[in-house]
C-alpha cells in the first residue's frame, strides 16, 4: 500500500536540497543543486531496482518492466527543477507520487502487466533557461533539439554546456515515445480548490500561456544637468507600457492575466537616465482565440505608448503554449474512482503550465491536483496537507493498478 | 606652450582602454580597465619626472616641486573611471588637461615658485561602487574612511578589496591635505553652455545631489493561476511610486530632477509575481531648502502610494551632499582672464557633481567647463570640440601661471 510517511520523509530530503535560510528553495534547472537531487532520486530507482536510462536532453526514466513486454508502458511524473524562492512542492511532489505508487505496486508482489515508467523532466520552469517545459517540448515536437539546447541563462551558459558539465546526457533513442498513459499530480498553484473546498483536482486541461520580452530604447545621459523635459528615459516610457497594460488586462475582469516578472533598466547606474529597459511579458488565458486576441492588443498597446512617448521598441516571443485539454476517458474513470472513494474533487482547468501539456500531445493524458494553502506557489511559503496529499496519491495509485493488471 | 595635439593623443589613447564596440567606455572604478588606465597615467607622470605617490584611498598623484617648497601646491586634476557605456572626455579630460599644464610649464623651464600637483580621484562615479565621488569625500571629511573602502558593488566586492588586489594602495599620510588651490576642468555634461553658445563655464557652484534606494515588497506569486484581483505585486507598486514621482516632478518645472537609473524586479523570474523590487532615486535642485523639502516629499509621496497598495518598503540614503559655491575670487580671476582673452564664457551652475565639490570645502576650489554637444554624458555619444578644450586649457594655463609664479 502506498506509505504516506515515505513520501514525506523523500519530500524533507529533496526539500533540503537548495534549501533557503528563510524558507522555500531554489534549485535552478540543471544547477549543481538539481544535479545532487537528480542522484538522490537515481539511488532512490536503484534500490527499487527499476531500469534506468537518460535521453539526450537530460529527462530521467525509471522503469518497472510488465510481464507482458509488448504492452506500452503507464508514465508518473513531473520535475525536480524549482524557481529561485520557490516552495518545495511544485514538481517534486508529482515525482515521489509516481515513484511511491511504482514501489507499492512493486512490492504487492504481483508483477504488472503493463510496464511502468517513472521520468523527470528537465527544466520544466523555464526560470532559469527561459522557455518552461522545454524538455517534454522537444519530446512533443513543439521546440527542436536545437532550440532547448541552445537556449542560455543570465550568464551565457547554455543546457547543452551544463547537460555536459554534469554529465546528464543520454542517449536520444531513451527519450520517452508512445505510452498508453501519462498521469502527472502536481500542487494547484492557484485558489481554485481552498476556495471551493475540495481534496482533489481533476484537471480537464492547461489555459493557454505566452512569453514574450519586450526591449524599449530611450536615449541614455547624466541624471543631473539634463532637465526633466528634455529626457528619452526608457524606464520612465516601460513603465507607462507597463501599467497601461495591467489596468487594461485587470479592467477586463476575465481571466486574462498579464504579470512582468523581469524588469530590468540599463546601464543600470543610479547618475544614469535609462537608455533602455528591458521587461518580460507573461500572458495567459484558458481560450486559444481570446489568448490570441490579447497578445494582438498587448502589442497593439505598447506600440501605442512608445509611439507617444516616441521612442522604440521590439519584441520577442519567447515561448506560446495554446490551451490543452487532457484525455476525456481517464478523466472519467478517475471521477468514478472519488466516487466510489468518496473523494471529495473538482472537475477545473490549470492555470500553470506543466509538461503534460505538451505530453499530450502524443500520449493519452491527464492530471490530478491537490490543493495549495492560500493558492501559493513560486513562493517560499508554497504549502499543501499532507492530508490532502495522501489522498490525491491514493487516487492515483488505484487508477494506475486499474491500468496494469 | 599647450599642445592641443598631445592633449588629443592622449584622449585616444586613454579612450582606447575599456573602448566598447558601439563606441563610449566601460571603465568602472577598480576595474582591471581603470587599473590600466592608472598605469599609462603614471607612465607619463614618470617621463615627466613627477614625484608620484598614492594615498590609501588609491587617490594617485604627481608633484611637480616649486622653488619654494613653504609653499602650497596648486592642484590640478578630475577622475579616469567611468560609468558603464560612458563616454570618453567625462573626468580623463580633467586629468589630462591638469598634465598638460603641468608639462608646458615644465617644459619652459621656468622652475615655478609654487608646486603643481596632478590629482586622479579614485571612483568619482559612484557607478560601480553606489556613492559618488567617495574618496574626495573622504578627504573633505564628509564620509569615513571605513565607509569608502566597505561599499560594495554588485559582486559583493568592496572598495578595499579592489585596492588590494591591484595595488593601488599607498600611504595615509600621502593625502591631499591644505593648498593654495584646486581647479578641475570637465565637460559640462549639460546642454546650458550649448544653449547660450558659449566656449567655456566659469562654474561658479554644484547644485545639490541625494541618491536613495527604495525597497518595495509585495508577496511572490505562480504567474499563472494567481487572479488579477488578489496579486500583491512589487513591480506594479514600484512602477506606481515611480510614476507618481516623475510626474510629480515634471509637474513642478522648476529646476528639480529625479532619475530612477536602477530598477530590478524580484525573484526576476518571467513565471512570478515579483515580491520585491529595488529602485535608485537621484534627486537634485541648486538650493539646499529646496532639495531638502524635495526630499521630504518623495518620502511622502512614496509613503502614500504604499499605502494605497497595501506594499510594504523602505527606503535608504545612500549619499547626500547639499550645494557648494566656488572661490569668488578666482572666479573672478578666470573672468578677467577670459576678457583679456577675448574667449567667451559663461557662468553657471553645474548640474552634475565632482570632486571639487568635496574639495571645496578645505582648499579654494574653481572649475572650468567645457561646452558637451547636444548636453550629452554617460552616454557613449559623448562628445566635445578639440576648439572650445584648446581654449578651456589656455585659460587653465594662464590662470595657473599667475599663481605659481
Ligand atoms: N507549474 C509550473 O510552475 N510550471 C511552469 C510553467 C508556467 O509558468 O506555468
Ligand atoms: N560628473 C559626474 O558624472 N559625476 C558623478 C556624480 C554625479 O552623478 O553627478
Amino acid at each position: 500500500p502506498i506509505s504516506i510517511t515515505r513520501i514525506r520523509d523523500r519530500h524533507a530530503q529533496i526539500a533540503g536540497i537548495g534549501a533557503l535560510a528563510g524558507g522555500g528553495v531554489s534549485r535552478l534547472a540543471l544547477s549543481d543543486e538539481d544535479k545532487q537531487a537528480r542522484d538522490v532520486l537515481q539511488q532512490w530507482m536503484k534500490e527499487l531496482n527499476l531500469d534506468i536510462s537518460q535521453d539526450d536532453l537530460g529527462n530521467m526514466y525509471g522503469l518497472l518492466p510488465g510481464r507482458d513486454p509488448s504492452l506500452d508502458p503507464i508514465v508518473l511524473g513531473s520535475h525536480l527543477d524549482s524557481v529561485p524562492n520557490g516552495g518545495t512542492f511544485d514538481g517534486v511532489l508529482g515525482v515521489l507520487a509516481g515513484l511511491e505508487v511504482i514501489q507499492s505496486i512493486k512490492e504487492s508482489g504481483k508483477m504488472p502487466e503493463r510496464p511502468l515508467l517513472l521520468v523527470n523532466f528537465t527544466n520544466e520552469e523555464g526560470a532559469r533557461f527561459p522557455v518552461p517545459m522545454i524538455s517534454s517540448g522537444v519530446l512533443a515536437e513543439t521546440y527542436s533539439t536545437q532550440k532547448m539546447m541552445t537556449l542560455t541563462d543570465e550568464n551565457h551558459i547554455t543546457v547543452q554546456n551544463e547537460l555536459e558539465r554534469l554529465v546528464l546526457q543520454g542517449d536520444e533513442t531513451n527519450r520517452l515515445q508512445q505510452a498508453h498513459a501519462f498521469l502527472e499530480l502536481h500542487i494547484e498553484q492557484g485558489p481554485v480548490l481552498e476556495d471551493e473546498r475540495r481534496q482533489i483536482g481533476l484537471v480537464k486541461g492547461i489555459q493557454g500561456l505566452s512569453w514574450h520580452e519586450f526591449t524599449i530604447w530611450g536615449d541614455a545621459d547624466h541624471a543631473g544637468p539634463s532637465p526633466m523635459a528634455s529626457r528619452a528615459d526608457a524606464g520612465i516610457m516601460a513603465m507607462k507600457a507597463m501599467l497601461a497594460l495591467h489596468e487594461w488586462v485587470s479592467s477586463l475582469e476575465d481571466q486574462t492575466t498579464i504579470t512582468f516578472g523581469r524588469i530590468k533598466t540599463e546601464p543600470f547606474t543610479i547618475n544614469v537616465i535609462p537608455g533602455k529597459t528591458v521587461f518580460s511579458a507573461d500572458i495567459r488565458h484558458p481560450d486559444k482565440a481570446v489568448l490570441d486576441q490579447r497578445i494582438d492588443e498587448m502589442l497593439k498597446m505598447v506600440e501605442q505608448t512608445m509611439e507617444q512617448e516616441s521612442g522604440n521598441w521590439e519584441e520577442t516571443s519567447l515561448s506560446y503554449m495554446p490551451p490543452v485539454t487532457f484525455h476525456e476517458p481517464f478523466l472519467q474513470e478517475l471521477e468514478s474512482i472519488c466516487r466510489e472513494q468518496n473523494f471529495s474533487y473538482y472537475s477545473m482547468f490549470s492555470g500553470a503550465g506543466h509538461d503534460a501539456m505538451h505530453i499530450s500531445k502524443f500520449i493519452p493524458t491527464v492530471m490530478l491536483f491537490v490543493p495549495s494553502i492560500g493558492g501559493k506557489s513560486h513562493h517560499p511559503a508554497e504549502l499543501s496537507r499532507w492530508e490532502d496529499i495522501g489522498q490525491a496519491v491514493q487516487l492515483m495509485h488505484e487508477w494506475t493498478t486499474g491500468h496494469c493488471y
